[in-house]
């Protein structure tokens, strides 16, 4: 069979205005900011069809500040921080890639939450994956990242729209071989329905991987379902994390909606935490996601954000995100 | 309407070998070293037609040394210092941009002399941009880089050949949100002649954005023009450049000509600056760029830069820009 | 004549699962690792005709880490760690290459030896070019790396198979302007013989050009030979390496065969270096390496690596490589 193989050029830029402010802040900043409504990231992708329902593929995607033009989500993040990976796919048995790619928790939350992929204002992904580097001292719920290095991944085919992914992230050290981080996730679309449910037990961080301090083990669950009856859809979601050897335990849960309003949708999320150190933050978004076009739309959103005994922030940001 | 939006993969190597040495230097050194004429870069940009006039730009650009491989102009720039920014742009209302762009500065210095963008052989680029890190401690005139992060940019539509840019970066301090950059610059072209002017007033540093050092405030203006008599293109420009809290204050003047000699051009050019602290600074350039093709030229330049109570240094260099 | 233009987006990306242990490591990781067969590499490659048998050509090219989406090859290494240079090329005169390209070592090395360029599992590329920082304290025995920075490089035309490439990087000391690397390499390719030579004399470290500490200069030569017939491909090399000031110098022979085996190769080779200071190494791996089409391949190596004193380090590694 002839081989046949492309290469293509693609990626998000999201730039927005605005002002942001977290509980425990004591202030705010005007800003302009890269990824409110997604993290801006460019990359290459490129897909080779060996036959026989069998196909190469590989990933090398990055994300990117697109307000100051550094690499990454932060400092310290590797350049391709999204993914740098080879898989074989076949029709028949699913896909094996081999490298940096996803981790068990980040479908999960973006495709069940209003916001999507927002970290800068969807509710569900801040209690998830932000900590508050700030007086809260409050610490996201995802054990290692939402990507996990030096992985293994072996996704299921669809079964009825049923599929699964199984991850494994070697912790390739020296003399303690069985240090790792596992997990899987499950994602299932029927029409109007849509269900999902992922765990981790994870020992390794992320991006920089290094086995916890202490030895410690983190585990994380969430499950979320949605539904579209067309002039709204719902979706909600309740999970929790605890350490083996820590003492703080979260338990979180939240809800969302969103509907067509024009050439747009109005989105609303709220989600609820609960740490079992007595502490519990609450945060409630809203905005309106005007598309000029199927890859370019301009947004406006608005978030009010508490952490208890420390008062709420709120922030807001109108902007542009391009998909190329 | 139906969309349409391409990416292109675009950039300039150029590369040359020569010799350098500024005043204070003590000394020359023989180097293969990158951006002779243009400072090498490449990226991605993209545009999408989104009808009625309406187009959604991006430009995500990188400055690179193709010499030793390393990204950025030097060590600490961010990896896309050329250009990381979304835009909207409108045929009736101009052109809204979100991200890192350029300062009011770069167009006017680099549009009005006979080097264009040579951050290495250009008199004006030279008292405008670079400063020396030797015995002399000439400080360049410009405040705050030739590209700001954090920036909103807004640009007129053409009027009879005059455009407009309104430059604003926000500092983005959570205790003093007043704490901005702004500028703006004029570009006029009509058939032969053209006309340029250019303010800033900064108080954010770039690439890496900080308040100035002791709460400064920088202001730096130029006014040029260029009239092209066939035979010869001439071009002048003169600015100043002060801070509001410290000792020197600079004004430059410079000279240009450049003539059609064959498949190339003889360029040559000067540029004065005098500092209030005495110190004066005097750089003549004279140079023959070569087009093998409208993409690719070899170039041949010499510069003496003299800076008073240091003597002068001899640079040359001869080299190879590859546009794509 | 008109100008001809493209640029291309190309790579690879090669990532193992295995276990690693060198002489001297004292326990063995298990590992995904990038690069088994081919150290992973993107990057951009653009070639213009120029007319009357010219082309202008730019290469742009990084390693870059497929495991951890770090680029480079190790920390440290520039972002375009592989190509960033210009050239111009001729059918008659052949062609000259400014900026960071290949040290004469790397083709006589990586194209005569069956694991070809691979720096994990090729006996001669890890004696020559991976120096182990563990307690065997093992140095490879190529002088400066296997790329220059600052670089003029010319390459003659074919003559009758044969080709020539002279390297010269400047060191760009300001009061050391003899400070340079010098080297060269000849190929030559005659129906099923081939054969190659390289010396280098340097005094200036890669990737981060600097003088070689103590004023050393470094010396190494190659030569290596190969013959296919048809069943088997056989090739052999012989190489010694030295410092003008330092004890130790290597002497290095190595031995290989490829044989085609159903839609992939056999793959088995050989290396054995001496030092003069009594240490020895011995290196042996035999492999696999099935290509499901011309552009993406399944691999499976051993090896068994012994270093005089410590003991031998058996590694394995499956792998995918995807060539774009």
């Amino acid at each position: 069979a002839q081989a046949q193989s492309s290469v293509t050029l693609t990626g998000t830029v999201d730039v927005f205005a605005g002002s942001l402010e977290n509980p425990g802040d004591g202030g705010h900043r005007t800003v302009v900011n890269s990824g409110g409504m997604t993290t801006s990231w460019f990359g290459f992708k490129g897909t080779e069809d060996l036959g026989g329902g069998l196909k190469a593929n590989f990933a090398l995607t990055s994300f990117f500040q697109a307000d100051s033009g550094n690499p990454g989500r932060f400092s310290g993040d590797p350049f391709f921080s999204r993914d740098a990976n080879v898989s074989l796919a076949s029709d028949s048995w699913g896909s094996l890639t081999l490298g940096r790619a996803l981790a068990p928790n980040f479908l999960p939350t973006v495709i069940f939450n209003p916001f999507g992929d927002s970290f800068t204002f969807s509710p569900l992904v801040l209690h998830n994956n932000i900590s508050l580097f700030n007086a809260t001292g409050w610490t996201a719920t995802t054990p290692s990242d939402t990507g996990w290095s030096n992985e293994i991944l072996y996704t299921t085919p669809s079964f009825g729209g049923l599929t699964g992914n199984l991850h494994y992230q070697l912790g390739e050290q020296a003399n303690a071989a069985g240090i790792h981080n596992l997990g899987a996730n499950l994602l299932y679309f029927h029409g109007n329905f849509a269900a999902t449910a992922f765990i981790e037990r994870d020992q390794v961080s992320n991006p920089s991987p290094a086995p916890f301090a202490t030895g410690d083990r983190k585990t994380d669950w969430m499950g979320a379902a949605s539904y579209d009856f067309s002039v709204v859809k719902v979706c909600g979601s309740y999970g929790r994390a605890w350490s083996d050897t820590l003492a703080p335990a979260w338990k979180t849960w939240s809800a969302g909606a969103s509907a067509p309003i024009g050439a747009g949708r109005l989105l609303a999320a709220y989600a609820h935490t609960e740490v079992n150190t007595g502490a519990e933050r609450k945060t409630f978004s809203l905005g309106y996601d005007y598309f000029l076009s199927k890859s370019t739309d301009l947004y406006l959103v608005g978030m009010r954000d508490d952490v208890s005994g420390f008062g709420s922030g709120d922030s807001f940001g109108a902007g542009i995100r391009k998909r190329f």
